[in-house]
């Protein structure tokens, strides 16, 4: 296996046909709609179950390296763990989106011997609901500048249209564009930006929607900008809120496709977790709940990220509670946070492994905060020494948090059975779980208690902008609804050169954007972008097909 | 049925599900990819079949009103009609762009009794193929600007990327665009615009090639834009041509669905006729051909446009020919032909009738000019009198053209048997099928071939640009390719006001752009645009969606 990739891996492995797992679901046939003979939507009318009887582990991390410490192949290696220990399990993942996949990561499938099937497919299109959200998203601003080119009638200042169009690329020449140029056929000039598509709050909307009809009203919610009079303008007042739900039919509905031993999977949804709330639809967790007694999920990047918003957004919005959750660390991260390069992340370095050990410590101190206990999987790498493992599995216990040496990516759910016995032992414990904080509190002071709760800092900043946003968004009456932070995986803090767990620094909220449709305000922090871009050499130029459509490239 | 529309019409049809339709038309099991119950991509390399026993029926029209003419309708109709007569019959359509699904349109799948099914999918997503090409187009952009961006190394002038960015929307706030804007992490600066995905090089290549290989082959050899020394760069160069090719791999399967009488249909690739070339893919036709006896099948707007491009562009490229070609007219048509304005177009008017038949008469000789029998369809609408109908009727007798009228809308097949017995008079006939120019005929030639043959006009104005453009193409050895018009749809002319059989008019070439991977050049003409607009109330405004994923507003 040493010299294979993830993808000539997952070409060798058994995949079985959508039915077969579908049946060991527990999905009758009849609420299956194949995509082709591995890949099928669920029809959740037609799923019976009681989502109270299920437990949720949820997968986070500790503040990772640029290429990721392997949570979802742990999250596919502890799911399939429990499948050996013959536990009823389901898994629920993200959707991987097209602009990483060509850009810097190839595919977004989990590794090694913990890879969910069918990798190629799941990479590329995946039953198109990326692009769904894609086109509604577009065709809402099409709606709105062909609103304005017909007289505007709603009277929307086009210098205040919030809505931007969306691309699932990284593509840095859409962050800023001028739209409308040409003369009078050609509508309205105004400056425009294209977000990567998982940044769209439609792809929220559709992860927090509970089913298509509570979609369909909270699309008709979203707020696209204000009128000369700076009223908001909402899609319910265009008049398609229909339109786009129409669009999003299909979308709405979970995707079942199986992990290599074969352990069902849901894969629906795929909002990024530095500049979106990072976590897979409500309706495939839920769906999962109904089947599954444990259902292990994923959140984007570290607990400060992806974790905070599961616990303040997901699970508030979805009035559920995760029972344990699983911090992915590895001795490669943990060295960068104890000050190492990443050309030699490779090399034995006990000290800066000391040094960089207190990220872990904040992550773990997070988990507990939400009442949540955590379990560290000590991800392995070929490259971490034996002493160095000692250390971090000694460190984990003088601190009295349990922890496993997880081998997943070699051997598959053999690698991570000890993983998931010591999840097993949380899940016995009392249930314990609240949020950082209540609906009513003032949103200003809601990002104060994340920095200062979760992160670890000072305080916040606030920039002249940010705080007449948050004027107008009180006035507005949006002052209720929890916060998504779009901040740097890489630090605890704002600043990605501030590794470990930095002290005494503030972050600085340069804007505040009420998302009305999703229920959540974006507070935008440090320099992050909401489109990202191309490495100068993107894997794209590694990629082929051949006759028969086989591929690679894909990783 | 007077008050239902064709999506109620569609919901009450007895669909069956697909693998009945596939074994009806000899497709084995295994080559099939489901796409839900109703629809499958089709595994070309696991049919047998000898393409050239098959006899090809090509449905073409006169120069249609603004709500068009029934083209699909017809052509639906008629292969029912053959399915009612016992032939081995299938049918090749084009698959309807979201663009004018949202805008005028609401649904492209037939209507009435003579319609594909399941047309709410097929109207919207189907398959992913639209999205997969928008994406591909789109990637290729972003690896341009990529490329300019980090350090620029094939020398790439910004000013001359010829490559637009795609969408599948009528959104005519993306014609003119200006990207890169903000600063140095924001990309170059250029100008940029978008057309709507069906007028991509991607959607033409993919149209015309013959299979995975042969689509990676063109897609290598797109050019992109010019160097600052004015020497074309092309995908290749760019080393993304596999990227792109796999991006579409599935989207190069023919899409197997049915007619509401149960013949099996093809309906893949989706270009335009006024400003694309017009017709499903080869791929498709050619999959047909191997397993049906006839193949109906259809090419967009008149035989000056979809007509003209099925014979010069896709039966050259092909290495086939059309055996018979059915020419859809309205009486609507012929009365708005004859002067009378859209909104009088319901009243008797057999004087504007008698003005308006010498449209068809054009048509009907474009049709013998390419040695290919026409027959006429007069579609029957409940507004057309008897005496009216007889006019022409007696008309098309009187210039010895085999002439129907065609009631499928109301009945179906039935209502398309005399039809399609008259098309078998024309499949007994000896093929005399040739084209109408040369390969090496020069490219300004070519045009003028077309507009004084096709068209019916004195000659062709070349602007200075144009003649520009035409050099360069001869300079680069690109003069060997047939030429694809962009012409309005509404005149033979390119004057959408020139109704009738306009003569004495030249055509304005306002601009020539080789297509070096569909093996094309573009001849744009008039105020021909790449990307439409939507109306002041799109269709989208009456489009919704209930609970159970049930729709209205798709007509």
């Amino acid at each position: 296996m040493a010299h294979m990739t993830d993808q000539e891996i997952a070409t060798q492995a058994d995949i079985r046909p959508i039915e077969e797992i579908a049946e060991k679901a527990g999905i009758p046939y009849d609420a299956l709609e194949m995509y082709g003979k591995y890949k099928a939507k669920v029809d959740i009318h037609k799923i019976q179950g009681d989502e109270q009887h299920s437990k949720v582990v949820l997968v986070s991390a500790m503040n990772p390296t640029p290429a990721g410490e392997g949570k979802s192949t742990c999250t596919v290696g502890l799911a399939d763990a429990f499948n050996k220990l013959e536990k009823k399990v389901m898994v629920a993942l993200r959707e991987p989106s097209l602009g990483p996949v060509m850009g810097i990561k190839g595919g977004a499938t989990g590794g090694g011997r913990a890879q969910v099937l069918p990798m190629e497919e799941i990479n590329l299109h995946f039953n198109g609901d990326l692009h769904a959200i894609t086109t509604a998203n577009n065709a809402l601003s099409a709606f709105i500048d062909n609103h304005i080119h017909h007289g505007n009638a709603l009277d929307i200042d086009p210098r205040r249209v919030t809505w931007k169009r969306v691309m699932d690329m990284n593509d840095r020449a859409l962050r800023q564009v001028v739209v409308g140029l040409g003369g009078v056929t050609r509508g309205v000039p105004r400056e425009d930006g294209f977000d990567i598509t998982v940044a769209s709050e439609i792809m929220a909307v559709l992860c927090l929607a509970s089913d298509l009809i509570d979609l369909k009203k909270k699309l008709a919610e979203i707020v696209i900008g204000y009128t000369y009079d700076r009223e908001p303008v909402t899609v319910g007042q265009l008049e398609v809120e229909g339109a786009l739900a129409l669009l999003l039919k299909e979308a709405v509905k979970p995707n079942l496709v199986q992990t290599m031993e074969g352990t069902p999977a849901l894969i629906h949804g795929g909002p990024f977790a530095n500049i979106a709330h990072g976590c897979n639809s409500l309706i495939a967790t839920n769906t999962a709940r109904k089947l599954a007694d444990i259902v292990v999920t994923e959140c984007g990047f570290g607990s400060d990220l992806g974790g905070e918003k599961f616990m303040n957004i997901k699970a508030r919005k979805g009035n559920f509670a995760p029972d344990a959750l699983v911090l992915v660390a590895t001795i490669r991260a943990l060295k960068m946070n104890g000050g190492v390069a990443k050309k030699d992340l490779g090399e034995a370095n006990l000290e800066a492994l000391k040094l960089g050990i207190v990220n872990l410590d904040k992550h773990i101190e997070n988990a507990r905060k939400f009442g949540v206990e955590p379990v560290v999987a000590l991800n392995d790498f070929v490259t971490d020494t034996d002493e160095e493992r000692d250390f971090v599995l000694d460190w984990c216990k003088e601190q009295g948090v349990r922890v496993s040496l997880t081998k997943v990516w070699e051997h598959g759910g053999a690698g991570g059975t000890d993983l998931a016995e010591k999840v097993l032992e949380v899940l016995e414990m009392p249930q314990n779980f609240h949020h950082l904080y209540e609906d009513a509190l003032p949103i200003d002071q809601k990002i104060e208690t994340i920095v200062t709760e979760v992160y670890g800092g000072d305080g916040v900043i606030f920039t002249d902008k940010a705080k007449k946003q948050l004027a107008e968004i009180d006035r507005h009456g949006w002052g209720d609804f929890p916060v998504c932070m779009a901040k740097t995986q890489y630090s605890l803090s704002d600043d990605p050169a501030l590794l470990g767990r930095p002290k005494g620094f503030k972050v600085t909220v340069r804007e505040v954007v009420a998302k009305t449709g999703a229920g959540f305000v974006v507070a935008l922090t440090g320099d992050i972008m909401t489109m990202p871009g191309l490495p100068k050499v993107p894997s794209a130029v590694n990629m082929d097909v051949d006759a028969d459509g086989s591929s690679t490239g894909l990783f």
